[in-house]
């Protein structure tokens, strides 16, 4: 398959660079940057050398859809909204790892303080959640890959809402990432002196994410889903954990080995969710560089709340490697090729 | 004031040294150590030469007792159930920075699984919160240190439940710690390779400071209240920082202005708790090194949740820099004198 | 390839595990464990989970022998003295990645202060250095793998020695490492509290590396070499970056240009070692994860020294990777067979 | 002791603000921003909130003259040389953290690319470092404070060179720093994500601070001593750690102990240089938040090398607290006045 991918030089976009390379089934054809137009992107970022010689060029759409079967792109917000239509109607197959399609345009402006783009393109799209929407994705042409942080929250909370155990206005989700998450950009607010030895909430009841999350959630419900998000921010690159807490609805003895049972079941199929085993919960350093999202869970009976942890590489199973994921599925190869990395430990 | 520190080379002890040494009233006349006995604490950590260059002794409750008019005590659990009442008995005043004497024996048995100390030592004792008992601790001559945790987590709530401004079985406290809260010991959880761009949860739901968290806040809510607490480490050295969820038991326009005057209006008088303009939310590293508090709160109005963010130094505020604080309350020395230290920042 | 692997929960241990389970044609027949015998080795390290699920055995030649053709050691000093000869004594090829027969007898017994292994085990070694050895490792059943410091040290080197552009006497090499380097075992030295936001020195002129880098250039010089070698600490977990002084026999306009040209071309036939243009230093980020050794160089032409900066993973080409690169030469695997990871960045 | 800080928002004034706060003897009077002029100092720094909250103004030279004795300078290269002048022809002393006036004109066009001040101005200027100069100091109005670089480096060679035991060709310095001695400005190179977990050389052979070493070594040793320096960046916000190579002249049995017994005989009148005992070497985290500069050094008998670690805190000894000790010296305060901080450990 002939791949764009669009922002190459941006954290996603090298990890999809990095993951690439080595799936079987792809060839980089177009490889596009902002600011680092004719230069390889070897030149760009050392580390590439031998690995992606290719040069970067501008965001040309035809040149794109002549070059390549499927882009992906990786830009910050509001730079795909214009581009998606483009390259939709020129054939080309595309995954937005951004997150101007994942909402419907009246949310999007309220939250992203954007203008949306074209409600049609917006309603084609399929939401690359492979855990929900697997079927979907599987005849899609054009897939918004989801946030990082409604990844880690939704694969953390799906068995629950499925199956009605949960009360859905009392959840909360207690999320921390790694300052990659954040790009490339230079500013204070990812400035190493500022962040090394430091921990920090932010966009508290404001973070763009909430609403996303909302969406699947209700979704898998079948009701309205509302929930208090609180991200924060770790002095570390890599790795989002987040802590849900949910009221439960019933509860017997052994309640955690009981719900425990259900995750391992409802994830059996889904190749990317591993469950704990009682006792155990996951952390960031044990799904770093994999696209693998881990999953402990534990009851604490005195207050009725099930509190559940969720684990992932904010650039892979957060971004670069659930798109590879999707990119899969919409094209008929094994879900999981060129994706069976283990994680980098320690 | 002569002065004894028992464990003076774990980290409370020796963080104890650093800001003792430069308090005008006070004189270390006894250091003690388990494992260094015979050294000079500047040969065991060369940081302090020519800031404490006194030799470390064993525990001799005598000794200490001729020594020394107040002893502070910085040891493992467990470590000084015995302890305590011999010094009390030899008319030394006790600060005790561990946690055996803070709940009542049979909580304490349950959730530290070890025995406690007598009954009588353990009635006697004062919670060494100033911001909800500084005046029982000026009258003291025996003070329980607050856990690091706890105090973090309790002075988010306070004013909120002087209040009754929040449903009591609502509260989860979602607290993030750096490592050194977890003493010297040298362990899995506490190599460099582990715990280095990794963030995880633990004792979820069974953590020891959970009831000390709930008899706090019950005294001040006048019920009883029951909380979800989870810790988590955090890659960093220093610094708590708690992130507190409650339900609001009303709320009108303007609610996050009302409830930060409310916290201004409460923390006035407390020199040690600084609370944060709207839209403003400490980060651990603006209290690294000092006995500040830093407090912020924001709330969700679509769900109907306060979210308050507090933040200390856990060796400071939540260990050394609050048993001098208590020091002072109880010898009739100003609050904040040796105290007046500026966060390290960056 | 029936492939064992002795040590498998130690660092080097997982790493192989990491990079085997990506080659083409290997298969893992028997992992060892100390610690762990009759668990899965994803129950001690989850990270595992779906990646290695084998069962971790006592260390048994007979049955190592019987399982495997070729055999990976990762084990502590010291601890494969004995092991080596009853596995090739049993017809099984040895990889081992300890350090206990890279030097003669009589030197090891000085640096390492054990006692060495049989003579005629240690003389049949080849040190498995493909920039210097690749032939004599095609041929070879026993390889004896470089530590890491020597690996980027000598790599940093060999051009210039070989040219015989510098004079050997006149070397240091001022090394920094993360802390993985050190191995899973904890005490002070490796804990969080005491690495983070620290640097050091240590076992300054006294490393046990420093022969084994002397023996390999002295080789390559043909006439003795002796260096100044000082190991740092650095508060990472993965990589070593080598700063390499010497002072050069010879100086003309261009010199830093002319050196680059002459390290291109000698290290134009080696997969793993990527000069950098001029202007342009490695960082250790930009090999993470990979087999990769970059270098970079600079002449100080007021002081007539060349500086050379080396960048490995100390886990990868410093350990594991090295050694897979070692069993794909031995085997005749192409080179770089299972080893084309790009660098996991940022 | 009234005085002003010019650029009180950079690390180096905020780090004067939070030692100065704390000096018997000085009121700030005036505090300079150029992005913050109008805003509380604990607007800008919400850790400062109750130790500063002076309001920022804009740099005045008449009202900097009129509110204080003695103004500190913490700004970026080429922004002191015109400020220098005025202050002194206003009767203001003044201490400059930056390095214009630190070199002859002509080396800092060379090195620092731009123009220098006036000559004279220049030619006034005393080396503020007390272990050289601290009569010269006591005299002075006006100091030009050394670099971090220059500080950790010149310290671990004075007694060396003094008593002409080294050969002065052959010095090598190889220096780590963290972050915050790249200052606040945000750019990749400060970025979290591009300098967590790395490690890296940067401006080999072309650092500014190479001349100043020069400049002051050869004072000492009067000859000409030029030197080869490489500054490295460590992923961590405080420290210099100088690693310091020389070829000794001559050579003992027990050379570690005599040197050292000649460093500690050197160091007995400074109050903030500790010299390690031998086998002792130290680490950055010993003196950080301290004016310390600790020293230990081993000689390599091998090579005939001595080799010598020396640590500072960058902001502290590098920049700030050198600053406040300058200016107890010129004011007749004791040299240690306000200095007496314990390094913050762990």
């Amino acid at each position: 398959m002939r791949v764009a991918v669009i922002g190459a030089t941006g954290y996603s976009g090298i990890e999809l660079l990095r993951i690439l390379t080595q799936h079987p089934e792809v060839s980089l054809e177009y490889l596009t940057s902002d600011s680092y137009v004719g230069k390889k992107a070897s030149e760009v970022y050392p580390h590439l050398k031998r690995v992606v010689d290719e040069v970067l060029r501008p965001v040309d759409p035809d040149a794109i859809a002549a070059a390549a079967e499927l882009t992906f792109i990786g830009l910050p917000a509001g730079l795909s909204t214009a581009l998606v239509p483009e390259l939709l109607a020129r054939g080309c197959k595309v995954i937005d790892i951004g997150g101007d399609y994942r909402l419907p345009g009246e949310l999007y402006k309220q939250w992203y303080g954007k203008e949306p783009g074209p409600a049609d393109v917006q309603g084609q799209a399929v939401y690359g959640l492979p855990e929900t929407s697997r079927d979907r994705i599987r005849g899609a042409n054009w897939i918004t890959n989801p946030g990082c942080f409604p990844t880690a929250a939704n694969l953390a909370l799906l068995p629950l809402l499925a199956h009605r155990l949960i009360d859905p206005k009392s959840i909360i989700i207690d999320a921390k990432s790694g300052v990659s998450g954040a790009g490339r950009g230079a500013n204070l607010g990812t400035h190493f002196s500022e962040v090394n030895e430091n921990f920090k909430a932010y966009k508290v009841g404001t973070h763009q994410h909430t609403p996303e999350i909302e969406q699947c959630l209700s979704q898998v419900a079948g009701e309205l889903v509302t929930v208090t998000f609180t991200p924060h921010l770790a002095p570390m690159t890599r790795g989002i954990l987040a802590t849900v807490y949910a009221s439960l609805t019933q509860m017997g003895a052994g309640a955690t080995e009981a719900l425990l049972a259900l995750y391992d079941d409802f994830y059996r199929k889904h190749p990317f969710v591993r469950v704990r085993p009682i006792g155990n919960l996951p952390m960031t350093k044990e799904v770093a560089g994999s696209n693998y999202c881990d999953i402990g869970l534990q009851v604490d009976t005195r207050t009725g709340r099930v509190v559940v942890v969720s684990v992932i590489d904010n650039v892979v199973k957060g971004a670069a490697g659930q798109a590879i994921q999707n990119m899969n599925l919409m094209s008929g190869f094994p879900e999981t090729m060129g994706l069976t990395l283990s994680p980098l430990y320690p």
